[in-house]
């Protein structure tokens, strides 16, 4: 069938064939499909959706447009966790660790900052010498020493997602549910994994700001990668506020390393423990949740999970130092006070703004070619809920270039709300989406 | 605005403005937004649509992307005729002679033959030596010399039309009123007119094959014109059986000039009359139809008609001579006639099948670089309505390559019927569209 002839197809609501998704994907991504009969095809979509087998089928042609992970020589159920992206959402550094210490093979493909949230490669390149850009056998040989590892995409990793990507980005085919559940899973399907957790964020600071459609989302995903034989499962989490209580690259790497030390702030503790449950039970390493929630509990008690981060730093060339010498990271130079205008609890810490005030700074891309420095951002001192009096301090902003400073300070003070009634808490995780099949 | 935001726009169901559709054009049509950008908006336009306003902003755009004739040095109304096309539809070669012949200027911009349908460029092509390949200036000096002209499509008139409609070819954005109708008119408006009589088929010949799509076609395409200060009016006219009694390049323009001598067949010399005279009324030369009807019967029965077409065939390079001496065309080898299996009236002589035999004879392309034989066609001996007996001609095959005859003779076969009982015929002009405003 010729492109155009599909176009017709899908433009005129009918489902295409498994073939032919097979056969876009390939002739796509190896340059006989033009970009403009793609682009005519994704808008198509846009308005005509896909259905659930049509997305399955998607997901499983951008996978096999590369290479895919065969980590079949590896011993252990091989599970990994996806988020759909927040501010302050760091729960990955101390997912993988845990999970890798606790008996699963996390080999982690991760991205970077897009819009107001961060991403995990910017995080990691705050550590010395760490090296994302690993070649898939390195990638593998980390994996083997140390049950986990840290990349970014590689150029034989789903290379039709990368393309298709580029192509929606300006072609206002974005916000299109099949596309974007095919484009998460066909990249996390290349990793060769067994199992699957979603953190799908809700809130101001997530993509999804309602939580209808975090939901949808969240369903979508679940059935798809089960559809293509991988066990899954979804969190909705929290995301109007920041999670825990750093924002920006350097600080959140600390953040980590302190929760891996089992201080980190409650709510990411909480929400890596129970993400990190569910890998243990999708993994078949746990039974029960509670099982599942006491093994991430004795890994990081017995610094197991700690050690396991170092020995993946070690192995991807960063200075493992680090994980007890945070002086080794980059610092801002100046630090700035945002202070409670009066007394009250605080009811607002708008995770979108406070999100936009790091990149402000300097620790997000506002353009795509921006230097990221991994020294600024924000730490929270008041999490939602707290009390405060009159000139207590609510955030510290780290930073290095002070004329960006204003328009930081802006945005995290109309971000911040005082009030006088004491403030309910939306819970951590809002839902639990589980498979059908 | 950049060109992702322009789409998002029409994809959220926004009309854009006059700037943006003129800037989209321009900048689409000097290579600033590339193909996939475009093809992008003219599916979100497919889905969306385009109202008046859009259209008739889009239709000046594509106009004037290119050069716009100026004919205001040339004294009488420019005025010109637009069919959608169908089988055996030679009207253009009658009506802008006796259009010139009574007074109008007729600048006539017109195409090749598309699918099953023929084309005026093509029939043309059979004249020995016409060139239909003028430049703007040697057009304009023609159109000064006899009040006529006929040549396709330059480079610079309307270069985003060809741009455009070459990429809705690859993208299945082909049908879409709004994009159909500024293409029809981007076109016809660049020839500097003042007037546009519109001939819009309906019928199994033609593209619209059902009467509400033809007037929603004729409806729109009146408006769009009237909205760009021209005076327009459409006709939906028969296509159900071919118009005349020849299908084929050389065969049509014997036919015409046999019609500017008084001789043609009565449906072709009526819709002839009927468009040319409402070409006299939107011009100004005649305050009523029926003044506009007994022009074109004078021109014609005083031989000025035929005087006109032989003038222009000379300033065109071509033999005048043709017009008395018909041995002057390329003629067809062989000769094969289909005869009536029974007496009856004939029912059907479906055009669209007529229109593939022609096509498959060699009168017409089957891929974008078929050659096409002038000499090769069908002439039918009988038309819808008349009674036949049992062995009589109906229509007689001219072809040269036998090879091709036996797939043409079927093709004809299966497109008559024979009927016993007697056979109303549709009125040939079935609707008169007029401007509202």
């Amino acid at each position: 069938m010729d492109a155009s002839t599909l176009i017709r197809k899908k433009r005129d609501g009918h489902p295409l064939t498994r073939q032919e998704i097979c056969d876009f994907v390939s002739n796509y991504t190896c340059g006989e499909i033009p970009d403009y009969q793609a682009s005519a095809l994704l808008m198509a979509i846009f308005f005509r959706g896909l259905d659930l087998e049509e997305t399955a089928n998607l997901t499983e042609a951008i996978m096999n447009s590369g290479r895919v992970l065969d980590l079949s020589g590896l011993s252990g159920s091989k599970v990994d966790k996806h988020s759909t992206g927040g501010v302050g959402d760091k729960t990955s550094l101390i997912v993988a660790p845990a999970a890798a210490a606790g008996g699963l093979v996390v080999p982690m493909v991760s991205g970077r900052g897009l819009g107001h949230t961060g991403g995990t490669l910017d995080k990691l390149d705050s550590i010395p010498g760490f090296n994302t850009r690993l070649a898939l056998a390195d990638f593998r040989r980390v994996l083997g020493a140390c049950g986990m590892g840290l990349i970014g995409q590689t150029d034989d990793l789903a290379p039709a997602d990368r393309k298709l990507y580029a192509l929606r980005d300006v072609t206002a085919t974005v916000e299109s549910l099949g596309l974007i559940c095919s484009s998460i899973l066909g990249k996390k399907l290349a990793e060769g994994i067994d199992a699957l957790v979603l953190d799908v964020k809700t809130g101001s600071g997530a993509f999804m700001k309602k939580m209808e459609d975090s939901r949808a989302l969240a369903r979508r995903l679940v059935d798809i990668a089960t559809a293509c034989g991988k066990r899954a499962l979804a969190l909705i989490t929290d995301m109007n506020q920041p999670l825990g209580r750093a924002a920006g690259n350097a600080l959140e790497v600390i953040e980590c390393l302190e929760a891996l030390k089992g201080r980190g702030p409650a709510d990411l503790m909480e929400v890596s423990r129970q993400l990190t449950a569910h890998m243990f039970v999708l993994g078949g390493l746990e039974a029960t949740l509670a099982g599942g929630r006491e093994r991430f509990n004795t890994v990081v008690s017995k610094g197991k999970a700690l050690e396991k981060f170092a020995q993946c730093i070690a192995e991807q060339g960063g200075d493992p130092r680090i994980a007890e010498e945070y002086s080794r990271f980059q610092a801002a130079q100046h630090a700035e006070s945002v202070v409670a205008p009066r007394d009250g609890c605080v009811a607002r810490l708008e995770a979108e703004g406070l999100g936009r005030a790091a990149v402000t700074l300097g620790a997000g891309r506002e353009r795509l070619d921006s230097m990221i420095d991994p020294a600024v951002g924000l730490t929270l001192e008041k999490k939602v809920g707290d009390r405060v009096e009159a000139g207590e301090r609510i955030c510290v902003v780290h930073y290095n270039n002070p004329a960006r400073l204003p328009r930081a300070l802006a945005l995290i003070r109309s971000a911040i709300s005082i009030t006088n009634e004491p403030v309910d808490l939306p819970p951590l995780v809002r839902e639990t989406i589980t498979s059908e099949a």
